[in-house]
């Protein structure tokens, strides 16, 4: 019967998930829904395409977070629009918040929506949110078994981005091991490296989107 | 209707942890539930902490993860008893799940219970285990301002480990600013540095788990 119930609400997710795609398609919006654990550098990949990307295309941001505006404060130094949704405890964003959360977008001057979803490799995975793309961000120094013990995530990207490469020479994370691991359960997904900190492959990421998303 | 159904999983669940509390007391068993992000060093913890107590307390491990069997592996080379737990996708360990374990455990011979619940900063934190503390752990690289962002999990702990503090010098986390925020919502919770790599605080977390767990 539990699981009944969790059938029910995800086929409730699918389908406001498909009402937000149409909604993106109507307006020719590309959604990249931004996945990762706690701390693994989305809110700061997110800074770093906003100062590269805005005045080239129209963006918004959506940041999720169980609690707090800290994340939503950083975005909006940059001027761009930005949405906080605080899930008030859920470990994940579905497509009825981000539903909700369009009506407080210009979506007819934006092309570009980021959204950073709550930090958490298990959950967010379950819910389609009517996204283009779902990138998955994993840090260096979480280690490169993530894979193994997290196989949705990794099976669904359609980009893992590994990112703190700047720590790669401080701990053991081997980036072909990694690679290998991603490739043995998803064919289609890109690796690619970043770091936040240095900039070190933004443009490599940059030019992902542009070419991914047709911007 | 759906918060109904989730009060009652986690009535049931609280009712289990009971029933886990009442075996561990009869055995004079001290139970650890280590909670953290993925990739913040639960595992290495767990190693460290077996190495230097096992031939002075009889322990146990048990390890929560969606899948594989990396970390169970790791930790029986250690020669001690390790039982590992697949969720099969629940971001979570739940009270049954311990329950169902405790079969597979010489529980006559044991004294200390290390269990590893699957890598979330949020969903672990609503599941009580029947544990006799909870140890929360934030990795360095992951960043200070994560009080804020889950704050339940902070709110809960016993103790919070920040670990990886090898990895200080090449970012910005201010182990003070930390504490703080973690005092603001837990005045109970100890707040110890550690780095698994160097083995820097190890011996005051073993010295923690000592006197408070009477060991």
């Amino acid at each position: 019967m539990e699981i009944k119930v969790v059938k029910d609400i995800l086929s409730v997710n699918d389908q406001m998930a498909e009402r937000n795609r149409a909604v993106f398609e109507a307006k020719g919006l590309s959604v990249i829904n931004i996945m990762s654990s706690p701390g693994s550098g989305k809110t700061s990949l997110i800074l770093e395409t906003v100062r590269r990307l805005k005045g080239k295309v129209g963006m918004a941001v959506v940041e999720g977070d169980i609690s707090s505006s800290i994340d939503a404060e950083k975005i909006s130094q940059e001027q761009v629009p930005v949405v906080q949704i605080n899930t008030g405890g859920e470990c994940h964003l579905d497509a009825g918040m981000i539903n909700r959360a369009l009506d407080s977008l210009p979506l007819d001057d934006i092309r570009l929506l980021l959204i950073e979803n709550v930090g958490n490799l298990v959950c967010p995975g379950e819910f389609n949110l009517g996204e283009s793309k779902k990138v998955l961000i994993l840090s260096v120094p979480e280690g490169d078994d993530k894979v193994y013990k997290y196989p949705l995530m990794f099976s669904i990207a359609d980009l893992v981005l590994v990112n703190k490469v700047d720590l790669l020479a401080y701990t053991r994370f081997d980036v072909e091991r990694l690679t290998g691991a991603v490739r043995a359960i998803n064919q289609r997904a890109e690796v690619l490296r970043v770091s936040c900190t240095t900039g070190e492959g933004i443009d490599d990421w940059v030019s992902w989107v542009q070419a991914n998303l047709g911007l």
